[in-house]
């Protein structure tokens, strides 16, 4: 009853209505959508087409991605953008993959990405099963670091790339970018093409979902802020397009100025 | 016997090998080496006279820095530089309270400030103590929250500001020095006289404590990473002088280029 009791457009709008910013999301549903017959298996079939395509897509990605990594690279990164984020083999993190793969990685500066902390509970964890070497470091270290000349390059991940390049990215993704400017470090986004939205002109199109207080004052379910701690949560930021030095898809390497149509 | 016991010069360099970054603590283990009499009551008494005298250098930076806050101002701190990290009132948490005194503080965001979170634990105790309007952002957050318009003063505290007015503050400070220039953001540090290090020529010879892993590994015992994740933990940056719009003690405001001469 269950695999037969759910309306085409129900599921659709329930999954559409869990995240508003990432718009792969949209994307998926909507092909999903579109499917003449609507049965479990015909459904769990395109399903596991859009995985492969997504992972053969982000192989084809981290090739054209790590063609940008100088020899001997130190790598910049936030949140977790591999194989437990995507389909498998990842994108930022895809890259570096590659990259290490070829020779090419001295060492990864994973940030921590609070206040969910994927960089530090999942990409660590990517990382320590691949013998990438790393250091997980603080949010507000990856400056710092900048400024002792430890980065020679940012790869981030996207949840949403307008038609002008500006990109929707975990938050603190668009400070990495500010000091990935201000010194001189190219900064480089990575997502499948589907995560460009050519319908949404610029960044001040894409609604950022705000999310509760308690992914900042509760770590584990243990209170780490005194009781009534008002909180700013925004999961996303909007880097603009001029800050941003690539995007690399599977379908090879945008350079500035970005403008992206269907 | 614990009072008399101690000799002068084993009590001044057990108190100095404690902290690396700070010149505060060498300025009073110096001035109570200084002391004629070496008795438990005078070591104390001269303790007391620091800790009221810290107390009303506070208060008069506090006055000097409230000039600089505009009417109804959106204020951006880090850290805690409070009653709880100061003898009282504090220094950039100072200003905040005295500008709030005065009506002209519409809302302060105070950063989180990983790994120890003296932002979210301690600053936010001491916000909602005095009522005035705040939230706790992730420290990934403050740029996002300046490019939305949100911010239009950052105040900071310091432990070492050397001669050209090079800044070392908590880690996390420079990034916030980086995104104001960007920004077009005021940045003030706030210190007493006291935190002024005329020999120390700039802030490439300032030591920078690095500390141990498992203050960002681990959160009240909780271990959020996983197990052999490495960790690159400085507990200190140092902002340019250039990067600060004001430093402000209790003799006063001084603006760049800084010149302090002992």
């Amino acid at each position: 009853a269950a695999r037969q009791g759910v309306p085409r457009e129900a599921a659709s709008e329930a999954l559409a209505a869990a995240r508003p910013t990432a718009v792969n999301l949209f994307w998926a549903i909507e092909r999903i959508g579109r499917l003449e017959e609507w049965t479990f298996e015909r459904v769990l079939a395109e399903a596991q087409a859009i995985e492969e395509e997504d992972l053969q897509m982000n192989l084809r990605l981290a090739e054209h991605g790590a063609a940008l990594v100088p020899q001997d690279a130190r790598i910049l990164t936030i949140c977790n953008t591999g194989s437990l984020a995507t389909s498998g083999h990842g994108t930022a993190l895809g890259i570096i993959r590659t990259a290490h793969s070829q020779g090419k990685v001295r060492h990864v500066y994973s940030c921590e990405t609070r206040p969910r902390q994927q960089g530090l509970r999942l990409t660590a964890w990517e990382l320590l099963q691949d013998g990438i070497p790393f250091s997980s470091i603080a949010d507000g270290a990856a400056a710092w670091l900048m400024a002792r000349g430890g980065v020679d390059l940012v790869v981030v991940g996207a949840d949403r790339i307008a038609a002008n390049g500006d990109t929707a990215n975990k938050i603190g993704t668009y400070a990495l970018a500010v000091a990935s400017q201000h010194h001189g470090i190219p900064f480089v986004v990575a997502a499948p093409s589907s995560t460009i939205d050519p319908a949404t002109p610029s960044g001040a199109a894409i609604p950022i979902e705000e999310r509760s207080a308690e992914e900042l004052t509760e770590v584990d379910g243990i209170r780490v802020a005194p009781v009534g701690c008002p909180v700013w949560n925004p999961a996303f930021d909007v880097t603009p397009g001029p800050l941003v030095s690539a995007i690399v898809t599977e379908q090879g390497v945008f350079r500035p100025p970005f403008r992206f149509e269907s």
